[in-house]
């Protein structure tokens, strides 16, 4: 019986399955613009054959070694011959909110607080969050506004950062024994039935900015260093 | 010997004074757009005759109350002659800082999250705060970006923080004794020389949004019903 397609997203399609899990079904498409495969961008801006397997196999990676850490993702395993992903249920937080975690100033970070800090400046793994909403340009929400909007508990907002630092940690270490360094990097999290917050979606080179040698590697590049 | 100006601000001169402190001269000077006074916009847009002295009462009227609670602010006394306040030294956070709270969900807080609120909801004295910065439409900065940034500590801004849920307080009982709701008010917060946090600046109807039977108050409207 075939399974039920539950969601249709941008580089995904999310089937229910009937034990109770889901199955992402990694796509071809990327966000990007004119051409350009962009992780900043909202809308699919191309579509670039194998794309859909190396993010799967960049996924599993770094799922199966956050799960050896210890730390909740919802990762169950993957089928490489028909690129999906098999995942515990979780619902999101709010209608979609982005957990970025920066070791660089660069990007928004710089372009909102250049007045305090030079491009490329160290940061203490800090955490931001930003709501899903293309047309307000995704807007920054504080801890306090997160629990006021009834989005989630304090308490879950703290097992979150703390999750996220460990998580870019791992992420960067493992990048720099490939002599690549992370910049920073941007995930989602939901929660299970007993309000646990679990890592969910997908660890790929277009969720990260990544430099080597103090140059930009781009997403395409970035998948091909990562497994050469 | 006259005093020396060491800022000329929008809407106040600053003058030094021999014994350490300073010296506020409350201007005519109104922000506002196209010659309607609003307490949102950066730049001045009007002079109305006896705003200064109006902004002046209703700054000490508060800062005394304020004072008498314990909560420490910059102010020392004042010459309503001269329209003047004396006030203590102290350093702004970074380049400018502004600290919100908020009791109802309006303006730019709503602008950001209508996704999760309806206009005009009950905030539990949410606080946030902005960096002054006209060009950049004042960026949102959570705790730990002000933290990363070096402008404030983790303990200043727990500190500033609950000065800024008490001294909202305390002035929303005051303007509810006058029949009047506080929607949200914006403060600014210093530090001494020992680094402990201060409310500076001023505490006038430009600053806060006050609604009387589920009408908007303009700042010109409420100084009036204010002192009728």
């Amino acid at each position: 019986m075939a399974n039920e397609l539950v969601y249709s997203g941008k580089t995904k399609d999310v089937f229910a399955l009937e034990n109770g899990n889901y199955l992402l079904k990694f796509k071809d498409d990327c966000t990007g613009k004119d051409g350009v495969f962009d992780p900043g961008e909202n809308s699919v801006g191309l579509t670039i054959e194998g794309v859909g397997d190396v993010n799967l196999r960049m996924s599993i990676y770094f799922f199966e070694k956050i799960n050896a850490a210890g730390i909740k993702t919802h990762y169950v395993n993957a089928d490489l011959e028909n690129t999906t992903m098999e995942v515990l249920p979780a619902k999101v937080f709010g209608e979609g909110l982005e957990v970025i975690c920066r070791h660089k100033a660069v990007g928004s970070f710089y372009r909102r607080y250049k007045q305090y800090v030079e491009e490329g400046a160290d940061l203490p793994a800090y955490v931001e969050t930003t709501f899903k909403n293309d047309e307000l340009g995704d807007p920054l929400v504080t801890k306090d506004g997160l629990v006021v909007l009834g989005v989630m508990t304090a308490e879950q907002y703290d097992q979150l950062k703390d999750m996220t630092q460990k998580i870019t940690q791992i992420v960067a270490d493992d990048l720099k024994e490939k002599g690549l360094v992370l910049y920073d990097i941007k995930f989602e999290f939901g929660y299970d039935a007993n309000g646990d917050v679990i890592l969910i979606d997908e660890i790929a080179s277009g969720n990260m900015r990544v430099y080597k040698d103090g140059e930009y590697i781009d997403p395409m590049t970035l998948s091909e260093l990562f497994f050469a």
